[in-house]
């Protein structure tokens, strides 16, 4: 362990004393309510829904209300009198900064607003879960269309709250990734949909063998190599846990407990391979935060676009190279020998990267994936500003697939429904999954200039200089310095989609075996 | 389901809305940290230990703060000044009645004294649970006592704040089962050991083969069995959940999410199985208490010895008789021939009620368990009064067993460190246990004389009309009625120790083939 536990913070100065006091009271009140939400994804039994959605949404009403009391401001206010002179440091300049942001925000938010969304998102999630298991699992979106347009009502009046230039959809990223904005995803995204073009034109019609992916593979082996993946990548059992969950998903309540969840689907092998991968990846980031952040705010990733970089970059830049099934291939055909016993790791390690569209965003390839996002921001866009409504979201949602992939869902539990994340609120928060394969583009470029070697380790099943080097320029910091800042330290610029075109091409083109033009760097903020 | 989930409460009173509105976010805070605690011994990795001691502490400050507010204390006062009038029913005068005297003792206790007291017990806990496994697993209790000192210092404090007559236990043993004493348990006590005396000196030396008990029986197994015990009592299994923990333990967050835990020793059979119906009677209370109470103080058990009298119901009364094991019997041994495929229903039936003084209390028969009752009192009333001090506990433990049992406890894991009690603070709890086993016997007497034919039903393997008598006449009321007031209603008098002392020279008369002389029903509070 490089963290340390002694906390960070001037707590010589006694005003700094009263503030980590009230902090610690409302991170501890922001995990309680955490705990909540991971019992009822993982252990609550039906029955309980409707007493956990009251108990959810008072904890989060308690929250707000500390969080908004006039005695916080005029504390925060006086510290930020201070805090510049030579007694405060970085961290505490940091813990400021954090704490009048969303100070700030807080008390734009009426209480009975707080509640009221806490309530409809809630109970959003339970009609959401419904839905999608509704019609023999096919899902039926009709039973969940006015949960969701409840949802993006107060998402609405929330960012009205909030206030914001331009698209009011940019109230709502800023949450997410701060400083994002519709015209700056308008800039970005269009990089990434025509490199998908170019990709997806060049491949088609290769024949990838993936049909060994879909045999029975009996879930009590998948998650017994899923545990031992995890715990080799780092993951510490000591200091969190792994648990079954129809999504999955990570959460932490402290750097000593963080609680991933992954699934197993008995007839998909890489939806909990890299279901578990993706998450350890986010749970190394919660692990590694330095435990003197302890207690506040700044203990934790600090935006999800850096967040999910970190999940992308386990998942895909170290758990689909060909080095890395060069180590965990013999392994995994041990564990399924009828089923892998008669593939080598070049067929296994194409089937697991091939280019296919797919209608369901977490099984589809890195390439594709951006697509979805894309589908999904442009729909939150618009069904923000009242362009579209919601009960002709799937009818809108498989128009995209279809011009953009070609392809036609044929259910609404593999469309609009597949994910949990409108149901529980999480508006604007789609664009932060394209973003970390941005990030993670630009981090693994760093790292490689840093360690050439890197793939010679992989393909002995070493991670320990990756995880250092994370944790050394990522992890540890914790959310103490902004994503665009914390991107210019590590990798000496801002978000830049040149490197993720660059590194597709380059992959992409060799596991096709045809030459895709890699175009100069261009950055953007540059 | 006979419960309405319609409020019960008047709640056409704006007051009475209020109040009901207050009452319903103290007792999520409750259920938050009781979830907290839940998880701690059912999931936490141990790395979290210190945050969630934080976490719990926080909650309950958090709680105790609202619950002391004067905004509170008038609410009530005007509601106590209407209440009378015909608007309001039995449960809104019951209601007010708890929240008074749960008021009036909150604000005597001081909020940094509470936080502090959530903060020592929290620690105490972890501690007890690495001094309970320190040394092997035998146990070093001199781990504990320092810990321990705390927390009875604190209790000390705690009697002091709240004020008592006589005895400062008695403070403490008020909020366990209102208005019992010192004084009242040693004219019970008595009556409990003088019985337990006289079957032990007539069964001395009497054989009972106990030995395919303490076969090898696969926790797998165990648990598929105990499982489909606790459905067929009637656990609903969609309204709460089973999970293994190091202590067996019921806790409720709502009638529709109420969690028992239990624990499977390979060696040993019994502890797994009475635990589970142990668990499950005392689950079938908080699940079978009317929905109507929901969200208010009223919707769980009346007193911790009303609460432990439903587990021993189902425990002794039913799941140590004949006839129980004449419908079950079969089963287990189709579950294990090979441990018990020679053994017949009769040779098991007497050996899991065989009376064989133990130094384990939860492993204790149903006579000698109220000896380790008398025991723990004793020891806590004069730890309380200062009269012993904690270090010398182990050595006064292993005295009293050796003079009331004639055992000699090998380990401190064995003897005084066996239960997690002290170490969460409940100080003044273990009478409940017998007060629970001789309500039990008071309720059983009542059943009998409505049902003449329980045996029978028992023996078929039927329990709904005991579920349906129980829940009628006492789990749907929650804490509606005062304990002695359930007693009065249920059963036509106050608690009354000849009962299970009827009941017990009766059964293990029967048991042992000898004459066991049975006085006259005495009612003590006639």
């Amino acid at each position: 362990m490089t963290s340390r536990s002694k906390s960070l913070f001037n707590t010589a100065d006694p005003d700094m004393r009263k503030l980590l006091e009230k902090e610690a009271v409302l991170t501890d009140l922001g995990n309680a309510s955490g705990l909540a939400y991971w019992d009822q994804d993982v252990n609550m039994p039906e029955g309980g829904e409707d007493a956990r959605v009251k108990l959810i949404s008072t904890l989060d009403t308690i929250q707000h209300d500390l969080q908004t009391r006039r005695y916080l401001d005029r504390l925060i206010t006086r510290l930020e009198g201070k805090v510049d002179n030579g007694d405060f440091s970085e961290y505490d300049r940091a813990l400021l900064r954090e704490l009048r942001t969303d100070y700030d925000l807080a008390s734009k938010l009426p209480r009975r607003f707080v509640t009221e969304q806490s309530k409809v998102n809630s109970k959003a999630q339970q009609t959401w879960k419904r839905a999608k298991m509704a019609n023999d699992g096919k899902g039926d979106f009709s039973l969940f269309a006015s949960d969701l347009a409840a949802v993006f009502d107060l998402k609405r009046r929330e960012a009205d709250y909030l206030g914001f230039q331009g698209h009011p959809y940019n109230a709502l990223l800023d949450q997410y990734e701060q400083g994002l904005t519709v015209e700056q995803l308008d800039t970005i995204f269009p990089v990434l949909v025509d490199a998908t073009k170019t990709i997806l034109d060049r491949v088609e019609g290769a024949e990838v063998d993936r049909s060994f992916l879909s045999l029975k593979y009996p879930r009590g082996v998948q998650w017994s190599f899923a545990r031992r993946l995890s715990r080799s990548l780092g993951f510490d059992f000591t200091r969190g846990r792994l648990d079954r969950a129809v999504h999955p998903f990570t959460i932490k309540f402290d750097p000593t407990d963080v609680r991933i969840t992954n699934r197993a689907d008995p007839n998909y092998l890489p939806a909990g391979v890299f279901g578990v991968i993706h998450e350890t990846g986010h749970a190394l980031y919660e692990q590694g935060v330095d435990r003197g952040l302890s207690g506040t705010r700044l203990a934790t990733g600090t935006s999800m676009g850096i967040h999910e970089s970190q999940s992308r970059f386990w998942e895909n830049y170290v758990g689909r190279s060909n080095e890395f099934w060069e180590y965990w291939f013999p392994m995994l055909q041990r564990k399924f020998p009828s089923q892998l016993g008669s593939v080598n790791v070049d067929q296994f390690v194409k089937a697991i990267n091939a280019v296919r569209p797919s209608p369901i965003r977490i099984e589809a390839d890195e390439i594709t994936y951006n697509i979805h996002v894309v589908i999904r921001y442009e729909i939150e866009r618009d069904l923000l500003s009242g362009k579209i409504q919601t009960k002709d979201v799937p009818m809108i949602w498989n128009e995209k697939m279809r011009s953009y992939l070609g392809i036609d869902p044929q259910t609404d539990s593999q469309g609009a429904l597949q994910d949990v994340h409108w149901s529980s609120g999480l508006v604007g928060y789609f664009p932060s999954y394209s973003l970390g394969n941005i990030y993670a583009a630009q981090f693994y470029n760093s790292l490689r200039n840093q360690h050439p070697d890197i793939d010679r380790s992989i393909s002995k099943g070493e991670y320990g200089f990756i995880r250092q080097w994370l944790r050394e320029n990522i992890h540890r910091h914790g959310s103490v310095y902004r994503p665009g800042d914390l991107s210019t330290n590590v990798t000496g610029e801002q978000l830049n989609p040149q490197y993720f075109v660059d590194y597709a091409m380059n992959k992409f083109g060799r596991l096709y075996g045809i030459d895709l033009k890699t175009s100069q760097l261009n950055p953007l903020h540059a």
